[in-house]
C-alpha cells in the first residue's frame, strides 16, 4: 500500500521517483496525488518525504486539490531554461528535471521514472538525460516494480472506495438484469415493447447510462452471445439482436469518473433457458470458482489457486493453457488479478507467473471460464474478492450468479 | 496523413516502427489498426509494407477487424521463449521483439518505438534490448515526432469521422442549453423544477448523458462558473449552484466512445444577463476570434495567428503571455492547437512554438480567452476548425456564441 512506498524505494535504492507523462489516464499520478486531476507536468517523490506537484501555472488550482506542495513550472524557471536553450523544448525539458531534483534537495543516486505517457518521448528523452547529469542515474523498471508492489495491498481509504464501486456496480447490474427482464420474446428473438429487436447495442447503451447515473464510466464491457461469447476477449457485435437461450458473457469493468478505482465483474446469462451443454459448463464454472476460494489462504501462493481450477477443468476432460498451451478452447486464461486504479494489477493468479502470495489488504478477481466458440458459447463467471483483516476471502461483488434470465411476460 | 508514413520513416531512417502499449488508450494504435479494439500486443509496420498485429490468442477477433494481417503470440513461439527464459517474461519479451522482426523480414536498421503505455517499463526494456540486437537499433522520438507530422493533416476519411463528432457535439450543446433554459431563477441562483439549485454537477450529468447517446465520451469537461473560469483548466466543483449574471466556461472535448476521433468547443455563457466587464471582454475575445481567423493562410506559419491576437490583446490592455509570460491573468495560453485521435496535437498555435504551418487538411482549434479570476471571470470562446482542399478554414463546430442564455421563463 502506499505506505510501503519508502520502503520500496530504499530496496531499490531509489533516492526519488519522478511520475511523468500527460493526458493519459495516469494511475501512477492518480496514485501519489490523491486523484488530482491534472494533465501534465511532473510528481516528485524524494524518499523519505511527501510527493510534490510540478504543474503549469494554468493547473495550480486542481493540482492543489492533491493537498500536497504545489510548484508552477514558472517557479521552478522554465521559461528561463527554454530561453537558454534557445527555443529548444527537449533541452529545456533535460535540465528542468534537473533543476526540479534540486529545488527537491536531491543531491545524487538513483531516480526512478514512472507514469503512463508516449513512449517514444519518455524513451527518447532517457536517453537524452543520463549523459547530462553525473549526479543522477534515470531508471525504469519491468517486471514486479515499485508500484506493483504498492498496489497488490490496499488501504482502508482504497478499499472503502473500492467497497462503493462494487455497491454501484452490483446496481447497474441489476439495472441491466431487470432492462432486459422487461423485454418480451417474439419466437427466439428478444425484443423491446415497440417490438423491435433488442440489440446489445440497446444493452450497451443503457449499461453505459446506468454507470454514469452511478458516477462511474465504461471501460469497454464486454456483451457477447453464443459463438463470440466463445472468444474471452470478444467485446459482443451492437447490432446483433438478443436470442433466447444463448449464452451471454457480460463482463463489466467500469471506474470512477475521470480515472479512479475499479471495480471488475462477469456473469453469463441465458435468457429464458439454457441448453444442456451450457448448463452443464457453467456447473462446472461455478464448482471452480467454489473450489479456487477453498484453497485460499493468507500467506498462501496465488498459483495454488490457479492450479486447483486446472486440476478440476482437466478433471472434467477441459482442455487448459497447462495441459494444451495453444488451445483456443476449454479454459484459456489465468483465474484473476489484482485491481485497483488500474484494471490489471498484481497479484496475477496463474501457473505461469508464481511470484505471488495473498496478503491481508489483497484485491483481486476470481473469473474461471470454459470456451467452446465451434460450438457457440462461452461460459465465464467473476467477483472482485479482498482479504479483510481476518485473512478470508471476501466478495466485493453484490450481484447473485443465476444463469437464467427470465423474461417477465 | 496516414498515407504520408513511408515517407516520413525514410526521412527518419526507419526500417520499421513497432507500435508497443498495453490497456491504455493508444491513439497510435488506434491510427495505425483502424479502431481494432485490443489491449495489447503489437502493431509493426516495415517501411513500404501495411502494417502487422501481434495479439495475444484471445485477441485474434477483434484484431482482425482492423483488416490487417494478425499474428497470435503463440504463432511466433511467445511460450517457447518464456521457456527458453526459463520463465523471465523479460527475457523472453526482449527475445519476442527480435522474433516478430524477423517473420516481418525485418533484417536490421533503426526501429522506432511508438506507443502509449508504462514509461518505465519502455524504459527499462529498452535499456535491455539494444545490447542484446546487433543488427537492430530501437529508438524513441521527442520533438516533432513521425506521428506528430502524419496526424497533422487528416485524410477524406478522418474528416468525415471528425465531422460526425462535430454536429453531434453541437446537438449536445443545444440540449445544454436547452436543459438550463427550462430551469428558472430564485433570486440570483438557478434552480429545477423542484425548486432546488441546478448545479454544476447536475448539468455535467447531464451533458455525460446526452453525448453516450450521440455515441461519444466525456474526456473531463470544463463547467466553470465566476472566479472558477478564471483559471483556465479549473474544471468546475461539482456542488456549485448556477446563478445568474455569472460568466460560466464551458469547454468540452468528447471522443468516439472506445478511443477515437475527438471535438473541441468552448463557450462561454452568462444565465439571464452579463455585467459589463464580462460583456466587454467578451466582445475583445470575439474581435480575437474573427481577427485570427483572417490572418490565417495555407503555407502560413501559425504563429502569426497567435501573434495577431496577442497585438490585439495587448493593445486593449490585457497582460499577455508574451508581454508578461509569468502572468496569470489576461490572455495566459496558446490560440490552439491540431485535434484528431488527440485532444492536442499538431500544429501548434503559440508564439514560443515556431515551426508549423497550415496545410490542406489540417484540423485545429481557435480559442482565444481572458482570464481575471481576481474579478471572478473568464471568457473562453472555441471552435474546431479545418483547411479545405480550397484552402480555406472553416469552422467544423455548429453551435452560436451566444453570450447571454436566457431562461425560458
Amino acid at each position: 500500500m502506499k505506505s510501503d512506498i519508502d520502503r520500496l524505494m530504499a530496496a531499490r535504492d531509489l533516492a526519488a521517483i519522478i511520475v511523468a507523462g500527460d493526458e493519459h489516464v495516469n494511475p501512477y499520478r492518480h496514485y501519489l496525488t490523491n486523484g488530482a486531476d491534472v494533465t501534465g507536468g511532473l510528481v516528485i517523490k524524494k524518499h523519505g518525504a511527501d510527493p510534490v506537484m510540478i504543474v503549469n501555472g494554468m493547473e495550480i488550482e486542481e493540482a492543489a486539490k492533491s493537498g500536497l506542495t504545489v510548484y508552477s513550472q514558472t517557479d521552478l524557471g522554465w521559461h528561463e531554461l527554454v530561453k537558454e536553450a534557445e527555443g529548444s523544448r527537449t533541452k529545456a525539458q533535460v535540465a528542468f528535471w534537473g533543476r526540479c531534483l534540486e529545488k527537491l534537495e536531491v543531491k545524487s543516486g538513483k531516480i526512478g521514472v514512472y507514469g503512463v505517457g508516449d513512449l517514444n518521448v519518455f524513451i527518447e528523452l532517457m536517453r537524452l538525460m543520463n549523459p547530462v547529469y553525473q549526479q543522477y542515474e534515470f531508471v525504469g523498471e519491468v517486471g514486479t516494480t515499485l508500484f506493483d508492489e504498492a498496489y497488490s495491498t490496499k488501504d482502508a481509504d482504497e478499499l472503502e472506495r473500492l467497497q462503493s464501486v462494487a455497491v454501484r456496480t452490483g446496481q447497474v447490474l441489476q439495472a441491466a438484469w431487470d432492462y432486459i427482464a422487461g423485454c418480451r420474446a417474439d419466437g427466439e428473438t428478444v425484443v423491446k415493447a415497440d417490438g423491435t429487436a433488442l440489440t446489445i447495442g440497446d444493452v450497451k447503451r443503457f449499461v453505459r447510462r446506468e454507470l454514469l447515473d452511478h458516477d462511474l464510466e465504461d471501460r469497454g464491457m464486454i456483451f457477447a452471445q453464443g459463438r463470440d461469447a466463445g472468444y474471452p476477449h470478444s467485446r459482443g457485435e451492437k447490432d446483433v439482436a438478443l436470442r433466447l437461450g444463448q449464452s451471454i458473457v457480460f463482463d463489466l469493468f467500469p471506474q470512477e469518473i475521470g480515472g479512479g478505482y475499479y471495480h471488475d465483474v462477469t456473469r453469463t446469462w441465458c435468457i429464458g433457458y439454457a441448453s444442456e451443454a451450457v448448463r452443464k459448463t457453467y456447473e462446472t464454472v461455478i464448482e471452480a470458482f467454489d473450489i479456487s476460494v477453498e484453497v485460499f489462504g493468507v500467506g498462501k501462493p496465488t498459483h495454488l489457486m490457479q492450479e486447483a481450477v486446472l486440476d478440476h477443468f482437466e478433471s472434467k476432460g477441459h482442455p487448459t493453457g497447462r495441459s494444451q498451451p495453444t488451445a483456443q478452447e476449454g479454459y484459456v486464461h489465468t483465474l484473476g488479478h489484482g485491481i485497483g486504479l488500474n484494471v490489471h494489477e498484481r497479484p496475477s493468479i496463474s501457473h505461469v507467473l508464481r511470484e505471488d502470495t495473498f496478503q491481508v489488504g489483497t484485491v483481486v478477481t476470481i473469473e474461471p471460464g470454459l470456451y467452446y466458440p465451434e460450438q457457440g458459447f462461452g461460459v465465464r463467471v467473476e467477483d472482485t474478492m479482498f482479504v479483510n483483516d481476518s485473512g478470508e476471502l471476501i466478495s466485493l461483488t453484490d450481484f447473485r450468479k443465476d444463469l437464467i434470465l427470465p423474461l417477465n411476460t
